[in-house]
């Protein structure tokens, strides 16, 4: 329905005020003053808001959470310390921490994960990422299959995991250093590979500069990027993608 | 069927060599000295190779072009000059060229599109990438919505158009510039966005990289990026994506 | 009025649906498939549309340089090429177009000019760029003084024009090479001053990023910053500000 | 007045040498060895010198301090430490510190504020920069309207909140991570935007540089920018523009 | 061998399955879940893997210790803390740990060093960098003589150790700031250099940056180039070519 | 001999002064204003001097071609253009111009090539600096194998030929776009591999600079790099390492 | 003098109104609109002003040299075209053109040059920029020495003059690629060193700037730095200094 | 003497051994292994080595410090902290530390200071890098006069102060930030300026990369810059150009 439809309804009276509200997009949030929740998300993109911990102020957290945990029953945050575990538990006891990806969370239980996806990581020291992008998509209803430690210096590890890696809907392929695992599979697999360039390195690789410049640069078809250790982005969208593939 | 399965089935006849060789994904390929024709790619990864013309010398162009038609009864190239055209023209006099999206093509007639995808563009200046992306995706079978010229700086240009949008099974977003179009789009629709940054700008735009930066630093979920004026990565990984969708 | 207020009024007939639909800030604009003309601007923002005309293919740009002129009564265009005058020209023989500045336009005469901004440049390669600037500010009706060739290594000539420099309401300073001209100014002056990075420079002033960067970390107050080369943004905001002065 | 009117006048005895001084901008300014206090700045530029706290050794700080209130009985300081606020406070027991805005002062009462200028920021994590602008402005007798949250990737948010803000003689647009919130406002407002990028962010967002790049090639007209987290520049900038537009 | 013959002596039982699989390079591994040991990597590449242990958590890096210690009787590990000296040391009390190179290892006694190459240090402080480099290249075999402090700003430093240095099969060039030795040494000896930039410096020098731009542009024949701090690197590749050179 | 013994030598007659300038390293060169050839060179690198065409004005370049010429009975030119060919020419009928690796050379006849490298490039637009560093190890009698078009994105391109990859005394892996090349033989071979980026690709490949990163972040042991496009450098040092291993 | 007493004098008599201004420094210009010329440099630097042509408009160049010429009977102009040259030839028949130092000048005979410099060159590309700097020199009244084709790849033929370079009041080191001549230099004689980047160079060497990093950085005392390709800069510093070294 | 002639002199006796050694540039030095003393620096370059403390682990500073005072009967050293202080201190109880330019030095007394140098700083943050370069020009035998706080920002104070800076016969300009100091202060005096920028700033300044741009591309003559922070080394070419004044 376009403005003009949509008044026209509201002067003859087939639509409420309240349902054209809705269809001009004008979405409602919760007003925090520091923060407006967008309680909407759900509806119009398909998952509720998630907490980006990192540096939020003790009361502005805890007050976030209180919030999405009443509003949705569960509640999933990234990058969280393990002071902010502590603060939040105080209120929720609820509540989950994994020292490794940084995700707090709770989550309701009986979550059924469909279809699925691949998560791989180069090396041991790009786990927390890869544990990101995994846990975020399981929070989300994704059935997940790990393969870490697969980087291209020793190929024939790669190779012995390919029948897995194969069925997979969307591969996310986490590296740091010079990152190549994402062409690498990109030629491998016939669907989307999200590559995730990490900060792991040292000299040259400048925080992960390097590693997102080779993914950029993929001579591999079907190959798109995220941020420098963004395990969440790469796991959401590896979500979207197994949910229109209708999860299976 | 992992290395041992296949080998003790050669051994007791189960399988012939030559199922064996494509088991192990030995693949084929045709050699031509100067270049390695990847025959086997349609089965791998669901798509013929595609020809990249950019800098490829003529006789290279003409001969591998040919063979590829040959192979597959159509041939898809990018990034092709209006000289290319004209040398290809001479061997296969129905190939067709696009000067905006500088495509050179032989296309099977009677192609269905299915599915839905939108490719946007921010400005006038970034169509021939958006057109890259369009016909990319076209190519391959999927049908494609054009929204053009609803940069960030007239919102209601874009707000406007946002019912076709959200619509799509994935939204390509091309912008140069300050390249803000990709992360407006990202809070708009639930699908996955690829977002293109483009060469479009001048000074501080450095050859895309500024917009480059922009789009992986997305504040929006679902966001993902390829190469800069890369419109042909972006209308490939739609197509994976929209192929998935099972062309609803 | 908010979209309550707006939709109960149309409900109860107290207001038009055309004017519910301005309110909600659905602004009209012209489709040209390749192009949205935003014909609402200057209600929006008080100017109307500008056309950037490097690289637009000529069609396009003759078309939209002469719905704009049947619109408004006049043009103005920016970075245009002497082709692009001679093709416009054919169509509107009475566009004007300067060689130094690439302004192609078509302007109402008894145009009142009011208040007064300054624009230096600090050397004679930096010309074009501050007529850009100066005559962007004359199209939209500011008063401009031009100071030109007082760059920071004879400062003695700079000092000589403090007093007209003084009294604008805004400076603009264009400058390129080490581009320090923007912080001298901003310690002598009490009103704004719009800093303008330029090309001009070899080696490292790596396309006048080096400039860009000066003038971004000036220790004077008061110093905002515009991309490269962009004597349009600041003859823009430098209007915008004196009209906020009331044209005195 | 230039120099030889000057010098004939002290010649002939009708300018005094006290007042031919001020008149050729011999200005003032108190020696203190390791600085120069620009006694001055209020004549010549409308707002007195502002103390850039960060990394002021303890005794120069104090002593710079104390200085300037006795001079003009208010002294607004910016970057301050805790630590710092403990030192001054030894000496100056009014002295206030905000630990959001780290902002060090002592603040005259009763102070009008005039005019309307908005500052806008696109995230939580970027309020501290918001506020050091906010504070800036208000420091030097200007209104703020504070609208914070309304990053792109939630729209509806901003666009619930263009009522007021489009009635700002100047806004201030604060924005980390990929920093498109400034170039969607420059479409939305006719008066001038500052932008701040802010060093909000990670991986490839280096610090700010990410957002500042974004700013410096917006694609909307009246966007002007400033060096990352530079809060004070922006509300100093905001506040020269309402005053010129006369407080109104 | 290439595929079809293997299967064809697999067919006929001219080949073993165990046989066959080597062939085929799916080589074995252990898998750890997060690491996957590469086993095969003395017979593919002709030396044992070796331990990064920055970062790597200590029951990873204890338990990868020990079971690569008891397959080859030696380990090596570079760029290993104190901490995780005392804690491997606790399971293996024969681990030796030098904290100039932080390199921690178990080395068979009685180790013959054959062939020669030549560690160069430009200063003091790429002394850490250099011994990882001589230890390195120690481990696997070589002969290594050490010339420390022999940077281009006293050339004659250098010049009177010129006879040792060219008698080296490889020399490594450990270089911070700006990072000369290499293209002096390249202009001097007959055989190859392999160039290590160091992060020693400081301002322009951006963490070893400016060192190795200087080494790659080297205009001397023969100088190769590794990452910034990679002594390892280095004394592996001069390994490999002391080797070839059949420990002469 | 150190300069000490020399001197008693010279003083006691037992060494010509002759023998002792060699001795003390004070090479011949032949000086021609413009240029300093290094005739000694051959004793002392074992290659003799190699011209670097690019740029060199037609009378420089064509006077040290023949005194090379005349020295030692053949020239090897790299960056040569076709006018610097035809210019050449005219004094020395017999050279020869290669238009894809821009070498221009006489070279003796009856050349045996020792020993064995491989060179491989990821594209086929990466052939002319693949071909100038086989063309170069060639001249200094190197043997070369050459395997092209083995780029990552179709892996069993590459693995196919590994047979004959894994024999060469060095690899010289030429690749631009990602690079990830490299890495991928790093793994693979046992011994050198010299990592040759370039400036094949666009947008965020900048020229060749994001290869170069890869490469030097490689995460396989034994690949060190090469400035972009420095083929000959490639095929130098792949010599130098050839040279070492006996010509075996 | 400073300004009150100036003023006193005045008041009373002893300073005229015409040596009251030259004493505040408010040195005389010409104005030209487009330019102001600075005549009163000679008089406080001690050189008179130079003209950089590149990109000057014809119009302005040529009267820009004919007013220099008037005032001082010589001008000397940089980076002039042959285009420049013959028309400033229309003019000035006697302007002397330099092909390889694209120097313009009209010179007095009979000058006398003093003191001594060195201007020594790494390569023969770097020939253009070291004669500007050495044309400068002697245009300012310096003998100078010039050594090139002494880059550190041949160490020999740098060390084989040093006995000239030794002797020069300050060396101007003129070097591409990776820039190390000018550490050798500064080590190796007493007097300071300016170095000058060149733009010399391919690939990595990102058009001069990682040689400008390279001598940025240089370990050796007494070396500062000038821009990429800056020959006259270098040439202007190098007189300075001999200058103050009375000539001799 | 070329090598010829001495080796003619030894051989005839006219010239002993050890003099035909230091003829050949075979400085002496001391061999410590970890480091090479430049015993000789004071005779080829005029002054004694200086010690850069920096990261120097304590028993190698302790040992260096001690064989140069007993060598000279003084020492300098820069960047040293607290703690090398007092473990020097514990050897050579007469050691002095400066908390502000981190100097550390045993000096002689009754030095005689000779001609005239300025060190001018931007700001009070600049201060520490001012003293360092101001305080090695002294320990060098020269004349300072130290001008701080005179940034561009309040111009006035620093135009008072040139009677005194116009008087040096070099002038080092300290300034962080955008770092226009130096170029101001080029086109005002007429002896070289030594530019420092130093790593004051935050935001774009990038650790004092801008500021080293704005001064590498100033457009007045005379400036030449060293690294970021070096104020030790503009003290050196400082104190070289004020010796070649003759100490005027």
């Amino acid at each position: 329905m376009d403005t003009r439809t949509i008044l026209r309804k509201v002067k003859d009276g087939s639509l409420s005020i309240e349902e054209a509200e809705l269809a001009f997009g004008r979405q409602p949030y919760e007003e925090l003053g520091y923060a407006k929740l967008d309680e909407n998300r759900k509806v119009r993109q398909g998952f509720p808001e998630v907490i980006y911990c990192s540096n939020k102020p003790d009361d502005y957290l805890v007050s976030i959470y209180c919030k999405m945990f009443e509003e949705n029953g569960e509640v999933f945050g990234t990058r969280a310390s393990i002071h902010q575990y502590e603060i939040v538990k105080k209120k929720l006891s609820q509540v989950q921490y994994d020292e490794v990806s940084k995700i707090l969370k709770i989550e309701k239980t009986d979550k059924k994960l469909t279809g699925r996806i691949a998560v791989c990581s180069a090396g041991t020291a790009d786990i927390p990422v890869a544990e990101e992008a995994a846990q975020t998509a399981e929070f989300f209803g994704t059935y997940v299959d790990r393969i870490y430690d697969v980087g291209v210096s020793g190929l024939h590890r790669l190779l012995s995991k390919m029948e897995v890696i194969q069925k997979a809907n969307c591969v996310v392929a986490v590296a740091g250093m010079e990152g190549a695992l994402a062409s690498v599979l990109g030629g491998l697999v016939k669907n989307p590979v999200i590559a995730v360039p990490t900060s792991v390195g040292y000299g040259a690789s400048m925080g992960g500069l390097s590693a997102l410049l080779t993914m950029i640069n993929s001579c591999a078809n079907g190959v798109t990027v995220v941020n420098i250790d963004n395990g969440f982005g790469a796991g959401y969208v590896a979500t979207q993608i197994n949910r229109l593939a209708g999860g299976k």
